[in-house]
């Protein structure tokens, strides 16, 4: 049976709408697609950028395959205003995270076997006075579980220990209890929906040279080094703390399936230089498959059909792949 | 006239001393060396790889051209006890300032060109209980002025606005002040030191997605922005601040000379992952050129004949080359 990706659009006024316009014309064999999000924006931003588009709406009792006709399958959620192309309204915000709410709800009650959601503008939400700071986030909440953000490019995986908090919050939010939590998950996701039988996992310090034996901090000491010993005994092939500026190089890289950065900047900068465009997002831990671009809403870009559809491509790829192999 | 360009031996456990007979090998073009180590630690460094070394006291008023036929021009300064390789002791901690110090005093008397530096082991040091959180820092000192931390590799330049401090203090670090005095020392190295006419200046933020409007932590909005704002205003060729994760995508990195990096591991580990081993270190903003290896000090490979000198071999081309542009 054909695997159901659930797709949301994002952020209205960004490049989401663009490249759902896009995909109608793009094949993926054997998945079928829920787009949720609002139809008439759809159909406006296809006519903005002069591609054609059919609407079909989405029947869970006999989903269709993504041809590629030019035909999207979507499961209309509807925006409180007409979104601009490049003009983000906070009006629209709870609409946006309904569509999110909708396809998460379908994931879990397994009409939908995987969810790709396009970027949202997590300022706009903010200014809405809606808490969110990540999708990342967002699912662990809703779907009560531990979950670890992974980026994925061809010969580098690279997770986080935290995500989307200010820098100075960082050194707080990380206790044995989290780095534990953290590791279970990634560990446990990496065998069970990415089928790496024994994953080896390369941990950073957090400090410069991993804290230089306490010279520049002592959160190796006192917290990653015990917790990586503890999981070690346990059979988990994981090691470090790592000096993160040497983590990365292509020598330390052969040793391991995934570097586990203890944040956001220490591990992306470098996936992002290695393969922007090429990366996807995958969130470890959920009850099921979620995947997503590697980019932001790119507001500039959208509505002026130069929006390059190759990360979502990816990610719907991706999201197909590991369902198969479930 | 040749240069002259001072190499500290750097921590004596280390493969400093491995590196620097080796580099006895090497020929320079244009340029005489003084390599300022304890002549007897590379005699028996020389004898434990195996390779041929002559040892010739360095006269400042007939510095000999560096031909490459095994003599290394040495200005002696003897350490505490005999250097085990792959041990470092602590009581020679002082011993390897000692000849840091005579190098810089050499460079600041005009004795020496340039300065380069092989790897030091801060943990040792600090146990020794003396406070030196890293070369770039003591320099800054020692010559009493803003110092910035460049690394360089063929497609990209990497600086640093704070360099070897624990996570938890990088925050706090960054003042409005403090943030100009390392833009203007960079932005004045990269035109007087790397003779780039008009340098553009690629200015990260702080917190994720450079804050994303407040969301994510106000540096970008109360620290960063103004700044670049200000000296925009006074003709720099200054932006941002820049989400991170991509200030380094090859795309971005085509618009500036040279990424601003708020700390240590939000830009290193992207260097380092990109061209490791091809990398030099250089401090800019001191009276003298000074740059650097992009290595530790490989405890593991000391006195084993495997140490790859191309890092080396390059900050001493790389300071020659400086040195004839000046």
């Amino acid at each position: 049976m054909n695997s159901v990706i659930a797709i949301t659009a994002g952020e209205p006024a960004g490049i989401g709408a663009d490249l759902l316009v896009a995909l109608a014309h793009l094949p993926f064999e054997n998945a079928c697609l829920a787009v949720v999000a609002d139809a008439q924006l759809l159909e406006q931003r296809a006519e903005e950028i002069a591609t054609p588009l059919k609407i079909k709406f989405f029947n869970e009792h006999a989903p269709q395959p993504h041809i590629g006709d030019g035909t999207l399958t979507v499961v209309h959620a509807p925006l409180a205003q007409p979104a601009v192309a490049g003009h983000p309204d906070k009006n629209n915000s709870p609409g946006v995270i309904k569509q999110l709410d909708t396809a998460i709800q379908g994931c879990l009650q397994k009409r939908f076997s995987a969810l790709v959601t396009c970027p949202i503008n997590k300022a706009v939400i903010c200014q809405a006075g809606i808490t969110f700071s990540g999708h990342t986030e967002y699912l662990a909440q809703a779907c009560r579980c531990n979950s670890v953000m992974l980026l994925e490019a061809k010969n580098l995986r690279v997770a986080l220990a935290t995500t989307h908090i200010p820098l100075q919050a960082v050194a707080a939010s990380l206790s044995k209890s989290h780095l534990k939590k953290v590791l279970y998950a990634l560990n446990r996701g990496l065998i069970r929906q990415l089928k790496i039988a024994a994953p080896r996992i390369a941990v950073c310090g957090l400090n410069p040279h991993a804290g230089e034996q306490g010279c520049l901090g002592r959160e190796e000491i006192d917290i990653i080094a015990p917790v990586v010993a503890e999981l070690s005994a346990q059979g988990l092939a994981v090691f470090g703390p790592l000096s993160a500026d040497t983590a990365f190089t292509p020598r330390q890289l052969k040793s391991c399936d995934v570097v586990l950065a203890m944040y956001h900047d220490q591990g992306l900068p470098v996936i992002k230089h290695a393969a922007f465009g090429q990366i996807v997002n995958i969130t470890l831990g959920l009850p099921f498959i979620r995947t997503s671009v590697d980019h932001g809403t790119a507001l500039e870009l959208a509505g002026s059909g130069r929006a390059q559809t190759a990360s979502l491509e990816m990610a719907v790829r991706r999201a197909v792949e590991l369902c198969e192999r479930k």
